[in-house]
Order: C-alpha cells, then sequence, then structure tokens
C-alpha cells in the first residue's frame, strides 16, 4: 500500500517548482520509511528540474540531501529502528553484487546505480527525491546521523560532504599537506572545514577577498583572490592537493601550476565545455588532474561519523518550500552561504 | 686541462649536423670521463638541434642517450673505475642539497638540474651532449651498465628507458593490472618490454595494425588499432594504466573512457598544442590524467638493473655518425625499428 505523501514538484524545464503530492512505495522487508525533516538544495536539483543535463522526465521532485527520522522499518531490517536520526544521499540502490557494489563503492555500480530523484527505481518506477515529507528507501542506503550534528546542518552532508570528503580522504589530506580549495561556496565551505579537521593546512582560492572572514573561521589559514595574477606566481608549486569546486571554466593550467612535485587537482564540478590543457602542465612536476564523484555508502558513513566527532555541520540558511524557487536563484547568483535546507515542515 | 674530442654538431636550426670538435673539461676529482661508445638518437635531440623548443644555443651537440667505458676518474671518485660499463641520460648534474635531490629525484631539482645538452655546467659552459667520442661527467650523474645488456641495445634506455621505466613503476604496473602503451615507437616499445616484464598485461594502442607482429613479440598481449571506432568502445573500462608515448594531438576523453575506475593516463610525451578536456571524462570513474618525465639517478640504476636481470635492451638500428641526418628524417617519418643508436667509432 502505497503512502501518498506532499512534494515540491518541478513539472517543465522553464516552470517554477510547485507543491504537489507523490506516492512513496509500501515499505518492503527490507525498506525503512523515512519522515523527512530537512532537504538541502544542491545545485545539481537545479540542473535536473531544469533539464540542463539531458532531458528529465517530469513531473519530478529533486533533493538528495535529505535527513529525517525512521518512521517505520520492514520485517527484515536490522541496520535502522524506528526513531533513528538517519540520512539518505544520492543513491537509495545499487546492483549489490558487481566488484564495486561489494567492495562499498556503490557509486562506481557497473550496472549504475540508482539516482535518489530522476532515476529508475527497481519497482520500475521513476525515483522521487527530498523535498518531500517521506520516502522510502531500501536499509543499505539509509545512513545513520550521529548526535553531534544537528539534523538541518547535516543534510547537506549527504551530497556537498561525501563529495569533498571523499577526495580529501582518498588523496590523503592531513598533517603536513598543503590543501587549495578552489571556490567558496557549498562544496567549497565543506571542502575546507573537512580539510582542516583532517589536519591539513588550507588555502582558500577564491575569485575575490568577499568571503575571507568566512574562509579563515571556517578552518583555512591563507585566502587568495585568483583575480589577482600575483596569486599564480606567489603560490607556484605550493599544494600538494588543490580540490577545484567551481563547476565554471577555468584556466587549468594556471591552477596546475599551484601544485608541488606529484600534487593533484582534483575535480568535484565540471563546466559543460571542454577545458584546455597543455600536456606539458602535467609532465614536468608529475602531477595529476583528477576527478571525483559521490562516495560509496560505506564512506558516506564514515563521513557522517568524522563529521560529528569534529562537529562539523553545513553552514545553513534554513527555508520554507514555498521559498524554494527564490532559492534557486539565489544559488545561481552565488548568493547563499553556503547551503540553502527546506525545512520541510513547511509542507504541511 | 681540456680534451679536445671529434663530434658531430648543430650550427644552425635549418641546418645538417656536420662534424666538428668540442673540448672537454679536465677530469675534476669527483669527474669521470667516459669513452662514448654509442648514442641514442632520441626525438628531444631534434627539437633542439632545430630550436624548436625556444632558441638553441648554437652550435650544440645532441644525444642523452650515452653508453661507454671509464677512461679515466678523478681523485676522489668512488663509484666508478676505468674499463667500467657506463651511461649517461638526460641530466648531468643538479643541486645536490633541495628536498628533490637529497631524496634521489634529481629530475625535479627546485634550482633546475643540468641537461646533458643545451644546458649551463657548473663551469659556467653550456653543456654538449653524446654524438661525440667522450665525455667528462661527475660521477654521482654516471650510471652502471650492468652485464646482461650490450652498450648499444643499452644507450636508450638511459632516456627512453627511464621515461617509461618511472610511470610504469610509479603506478604500480605488475601481475593483475591491465597496463594499454598508445604508441610502439622509442618509447612505446620500451614501455612494452618493461611493462611485460613486471608482470603486467600489456595492450598496445597504436593508429594501425603495422606493428602487430612487432608488439606482439616484444611482450604485449593485444594489439588494437585506434583508427577503429570500435577499439573505443570494445575496450571501455579496461586498462588500469595508460601510458601514452605519443606527442601528436590526441582526443584525451577518447582514451580517459578506456580506463576503469580509480585508473591512471600517464603522459610521457606531449604535443605543442593544449588538448582539450571534458572534466566529467574524470570525475564520474575517479580517473586521473598524469604527466611524467624522466626519472632521477637512483631509479634509472634500478631500471637498468632490472633492464639486465630482465635481458631487456632496446630494439635498434645502428648508424654511422654520417648518417645522423638521414636517420633525423626517418625518425620524423616514424620509420624507425625502434631506436637509432650511432655507433661513435664512426667519428674517428
Amino acid at each position: 500500500m502505497t503512502t501518498t505523501v506532499k512534494a515540491y514538484a518541478a513539472t517543465a524545464a522553464d516552470q517554477p517548482l510547485t507543491p504537489t503530492t507523490i506516492e512513496r512505495r509500501d515499505v518492503g522487508p527490507h525498506d525503512v520509511l523515512i519522515d523527512i525533516k530537512f532537504a538541502g538544495i544542491c545545485h545539481s536539483d537545479i540542473h535536473t528540474a531544469r533539464s540542463e543535463w539531458g532531458a528529465t522526465n517530469y513531473p519530478v521532485v529533486v533533493g538528495h540531501e535529505i535527513a529525517g527520522i525512521v518512521a517505520e522499518v520492514g520485517s527484515e531490517v536490522t541496520k535502522h529502528s524506528v526513531g533513528d536520526r538517519v540520512g539518505v544521499g544520492c543513491m537509495v540502490d545499487s546492483c549489490g553484487e558487481c566488484e564495486y557494489c561489494t567492495g562499498g563503492e556503490e557509486q562506481f555500480c557497473v550496472k549504475g546505480n540508482v539516482g535518489t530523484y530522476a532515476g529508475i527505481g527497481k519497482d520500475g518506477e521513476p525515483t522521487q527525491g527530498g523535498y518531500a515529507q517521506a520516502i522510502v528507501v531500501t536499509e543499505d542506503f539509509v545512513l545513520r546521523i550521529p548526535e553531534g550534528i544537528e539534523l538541518d546542518e547535516a543534510a547537506p552532508l549527504l551530497c556537498a560532504g561525501i563529495t569533498t570528503y571523499s577526495p580529501l580522504r582518498h588523496w590523503n589530506a592531513g598533517p603536513g599537506k598543503k590543501v587549495a580549495v578552489v571556490g567558496l561556496g557549498g562544496l567549497g565551505h565543506m571542502a575546507v572545514k573537512i580539510a582542516a579537521a583532517m589536519g591539513a593546512e588550507v588555502t582558500v582560492l577564491s575569485q575575490s577577498l568577499k568571503k575571507q572572514e568566512d574562509g579563515l573561521r571556517l578552518g583555512a589559514t591563507h585566502y587568495h583572490a585568483t583575480s589577482e595574477q600575483s596569486t599564480f606566481q606567489d603560490l607556484a608549486s605550493s599544494f600538494d592537493l588543490i580540490v577545484n569546486t567551481v563547476s565554471a571554466v577555468v584556466d587549468l593550467d594556471a591552477y596546475l601550476s599551484l601544485l608541488r612535485v606529484g600534487g593533484t587537482m582534483v575535480n568535484v564540478g565540471a563546466p559543460e565545455k571542454p577545458l584546455s590543457l597543455a600536456v606539458f602542465s602535467l609532465i614536468m612536476a608529475r602531477r595529476s588532474l583528477a576527478g571525483s564523484p559521490i562516495g560509496g555508502i560505506r564512506e558516506t558513513q564514515e563521513m557522517l561519523d568524522f563529521c560529528a566527532e569534529h562537529h562539523l555541520g553545513a553552514e545553513i540558511e534554513v527555508i520554507g518550500a514555498e521559498q524554494v524557487n527564490e532559492a534557486y536563484e539565489r544559488v545561481l547568483a552565488s548568493d547563499v552561504r553556503y547551503r540553502f535546507v527546506i525545512d520541510v515542515s513547511t509542507l504541511d
């Protein structure tokens, strides 16, 4: 028996999101029904709502930064109990059998994992995301949100948190390492917090010094404006790792010149247009240019535990559901410090 | 007291190389005088002889794939003795004090190492390379050529060998790893031999199947033509490591699609023009695009020892010095299997 829940949906690429209701599937033996309390607004939501990443199947309820409370569990569920504080990120299922799924890296599932929205669930129905009162998710894709982080500040960790934690962990950010974070937005501000908590020396590279005070407060030791050409001269060959959170076109060769021998620049955002790259920028100092998507479920849990231990939540602006369209415009104008989170109780 | 030796020099960007004589410095306390027996022809030699990598200071004697016999040692020399089989690669000196030099990675010397030719030696004189009867080199930059490789087949190892060995070692080519080598030329044929000897499963990706028989003989298990579009479909997500030895413009995104999750494409050659790169090619499977130059002295010795142990020399065509200009044209036409080596005795 499905459950009808209130939601905010996109109905066409050029239309604002509007209130609606959607059906959530019956709670199967391995399923968890979550009362959603908060849903973060990720730039990906906007891309999908507006068909900017290929044609979207409308109506779609986006949102993959979900925090809530377990309301019901299936008969076989062992990992979660009613009343637990839980989260859901960008994936709600995967094949469970391939080398990546069995290795805990479901983000690389060879059959393709099931996106939290705009995917096709095992029931053959389009998946609908977190701008809704509730969601039903198989228990393996439900994360525990430990005490130590408020649910509203935890929501953005499910995408912005793991997307920055994963490459910082993979490329060994930590004591003795100099890490630069390019861009201080939703992802960038989490990268600064997490890299600093890992013990790295963090530098923010931002277009201007407008957010310098924030950057230093969040954990950066240095802050430089990339609009100043001297920045690239002064910081040449400085960093072990650069995490580029900017989706705009950047001068890759200029940023690569900031890496030490053997350093890596990892991109977690990508512009739609191809970039220009002089291969010599890589060769002479054995540099690498890499990319990283979200993390697997195991690593996402590790990230949540790490953030709770270090009391790292996202910096958020909580809004009512009716403000979502206005919030989208402000995201596009980079006018948010640093993540909008929808208070889902406002759907009532 | 300097020594006058016969050599072949470039005198201008648009002139053929011609016989000449050059002076070698007096053998200092830490110097080794080497009777050069063989000198490989590297594409870099041509770039320098023709001022294609910036204005060259003429006359210049190129050649940084040098194999010979120690003829004299300075009073303080401990590492080499008269009669030893030795080699010299792309560097003849470095600062010796920076973190990279003290770590055995002189290729990354922060003050810049001294190139074997077209550099400035500690004596303030331009360095002159291996197309000559003899060379004087500080003992720390002289490599031992073990028994097990002939001197003529060893010469190309000093550049082509180490330039492919270093990334194969750095990115862990070995048993269980699938390695693709792009291009079967001077560097590519060594990459195939070395990767196979390391235990990796080697695939050659070449424009055509023209050299397929050679590729399989050298150690590859598979050989595919990149001119066939089906190659890129058939081999999607196949390789742990791609070593790109081609200096021509390539479709980076197409090659990156051949990498497994977490795979690396490392470039050891670079086109003069920047390439186009879609960052999404990196993100979704956490791929890396890297570059690698030569190796340090310690690793170069390790490579020579490895090659001797596995009886890996370069595949060569030995020529007289008077054929060098003709050989240059054939290198540019990719008409050599797989490295020209000058028999320096023909300078007499």
